[in-house]
């Protein structure tokens, strides 16, 4: 924290005001005032250890144990779920969006991971399923999940993130989740793909490994062998459970900050190969036409990007005072070194603080105490990865990379709080 | 990993085994058998980039998107679910265990976090929850959520665990889960109990904390003082949502290491004191009577302990050959050390790897490769944490504790493995 005596200023302020309001209206009135003032009516409440108002929800049983054998949110956060957006296209690019704007801190619930399907999402029976790995190995093979839930394995929380998020043209979206929503974190657990592909006995040439997912687009995509051969997954497990359906279930390619669409779902097939292959999914998308007239092809890596998610598009600050500034901070490249934060419409930076862990490939939370004033203002948030690397603006980048570029947009965006307290989109 | 050689012959094994029975029985015949085994049918087939069987699910569209705003898990995993014992008395002692036999790495997804309730789940609408803040203060104070999402917040990934898992006599039930299973692990996110005790000031003699909740049964316990200065957190959100109706929704006192009960769920009083209130569960429940009739009271930490997940309880390993052995390992006091395993009933032991990042008082997995002979054999785990304590054996635990102790059972738990790979419990 860096500004102590300011925070305790304003929180005084505002438990003050809660407290003189709450006597008179909320809970009921002149008892709890006086307790609270004097401590004297609470002191007599406290014989037989209730304060003096009982809420109705104490007054009887609650449900019973055993009425969700699988747990669900509270009714009261029925709307804390995935952003999705009408009239998709559903089988060639349908897509449902985290509500960051809503979530804290860097795990992202299984219910709300992001989404991004290609030809729906297929149901695959475990029992049936299949892994074949061939091409340019020793030993062509084929496992069951069985056959894989064998393998040593190993358990890593790393972010995932769709190459198309954001858009880089107007309409932007309102809020973190219409922005940056196609992201999510999770600890996964599986196979080192490395570990798989020894057993299998890589032949000289073995450069690429095309990677097929059995949903009906059978997504395809060609990773090089170098990523193959650190730190790639075969993952069947997130956050602790098995895979959901939208996420790939049983079985899932996962490639630590590559983009989204590369870590294919209902992983059923590893060609090894000499050169990639070029499918859809690598030439008419998930590529981009440079201002030269030039692809810009197989662009991997997710570069270092962060976003405030508190206070963000669509929330309101309910009164001047202090508010924390709270954001989440990625890399494609390692960990997060540093995330500065501007609250003067990027004329001055603060230093973030960040949460620990701070893990290579995974969101890291960060945090800045902020005084309001109460006038007009633009926040934003600025990362900085282990390799020096720092998240441009967004003319900086449409600069180099012109009208045409659709993917990898890594833009620092603003926020913009009006003196009412509403927070918008300043780009929009 | 310590035994590369062996491993490598066993996943060798496994996989021919697996391709000679494949290709004659499981997924249709001699097509894929040729392929594989020669690799020409295969190579004719990809020209159109498809392998030779394509399942059902490829065939059409899959589920659309939007069909589930918030995710469920697969149809296929219908079994794994929340342990919950039959005939419960409902609105004294319900609890329902995780089913931890059936999850990898550390995090718990919400819907299978452990509960235990002792007045059912309470309904509560958070813009009517207020927590108050009264006793030896020099300023009382009311909270609404609001408030309290105002002050800075943290996160960190901290385990819980009922002091009454497991029980100490037969039966001691079959699986990881019904031994253990009240146990979990999630991020956690909310405000320091500091900074709020510190904004309400404490006054000289403060010397305990009671906490209330907000159900039925107004479930309250006394907190030392130190451990609220410390580390303790008030938490509205579990694995970045907000708090599940069974976790305390909408807040929740977070003691990490301390015993379950004590992390007073539906939070709605904090009464600062000068000496503990002597409650119901910590006087008839939550202490414990000691061989020489003295009561051990105030039992808060969670000693180190471990159990192997995988083999457990109810498992069968398939065959002779390698098999990880993996489980998961915690401490109240910090971080695990290091976590032994014996395959041998106890005769010899080996270190365990433990899986990255290693954090205080949070779920620790730890994983050892393993050939098994195909004989009856005994497994089970050691933890030692960072203050140098080491987990003992059931033996050594009631030969200190006596035939009346019922809480803090934290033994080591041997598995038996039959010559059929049945996985039984070995005290049972």
């Amino acid at each position: 924290m860096t500004e102590p005596t300011d925070i305790d200023h304003d929180l005084a302020v505002t438990s003050r005001r809660r407290l003189l309001r709450e006597g008179g209206a909320l809970i009921g009135g002149a008892v709890v005032a006086a307790g609270l003032a004097g401590g004297e009516a609470l002191a007599a409440a406290e014989t037989d250890n209730l304060p003096p108002n009982v809420p109705e929800w104490m007054k009887a049983p609650g449900d019973p144990m055993g009425s969700q054998l699988y747990g669900t949110p509270s009714p009261f956060e029925k709307g804390v779920i995935k952003n999705i957006p009408k009239n998709l296209p559903q089988y060639l690019s349908a897509s449902g969006r985290t509500p960051l704007q809503d979530l804290d801190g860097i795990i992202t619930p299984n219910g709300l991971f992001y989404e991004r399907h290609h030809g729906g999402v297929p149901t695959i029976d475990p029992a049936q399923h299949r892994l074949m790995l061939h091409g340019l190995v020793d030993k062509p093979l084929i496992f069951t999940m069985d056959d894989l839930r064998r393998f040593p394995s190993e358990s890593h929380i790393y972010f995932l993130e769709c190459s198309g998020n954001p858009v880089y043209k107007k309409p932007y979206g309102k809020t973190a989740s219409d922005l940056v929503g196609l992201l999510s974190c999770a600890e996964w657990t599986g196979v080192s793909l490395k570990l798989v592909l020894q057993e299998a006995g890589l032949q000289p040439g073995a450069k690429w490994v095309i990677a097929e997912g059995a949903d009906a687009a059978a997504l395809t995509r060609s990773i090089p062998i170098e990523k193959c051969l650190d730190d790639a997954m075969l993952v069947y497990s997130q956050n602790g459970e098995r895979l959901r359906p939208q996420q790939g279930y049983p079985l899932r390619l996962l490639l630590p900050g590559f983009e989204g669409n590369m870590n294919i779902k209902w992983l059923r097939r590893l060609r090894v190969a000499a050169e990639p292959t070029y499918s859809r999914e690598e030439t008419s998308k998930y590529t981009d036409l440079m201002p030269d007239g030039t692809a810009r092809e197989f662009t991997f890596y997710m570069e270092a990007k962060s976003i405030i998610t508190r206070p963000s598009g669509g929330q309101k600050l309910s009164a001047p005072g202090f508010h924390e500034i709270s954001g989440i901070a990625w890399s494609g490249h390692g960990t997060i070194k540093r995330v500065d934060v501007s609250v003067d419409d990027g004329k001055s930076w603060q230093e973030a603080q960040l949460q620990d862990p701070v893990l290579t490939r995974a969101l890291t939370r960060f945090r800045l105490p902020w005084h309001w004033n109460g006038e007009s203002a633009v926040i934003q948030s600025r990362a900085t990865d282990e390799t020096g690397y720092v998240q441009p603006t967004l003319p900086e980048l449409l600069a180099v990379r012109g009208d045409n570029y659709f993917y990898h947009n890594n833009a620092i965006w603003p926020w913009r709080i009006a003196a009412t307290g509403e927070v918008t989109n300043a780009y929009a």
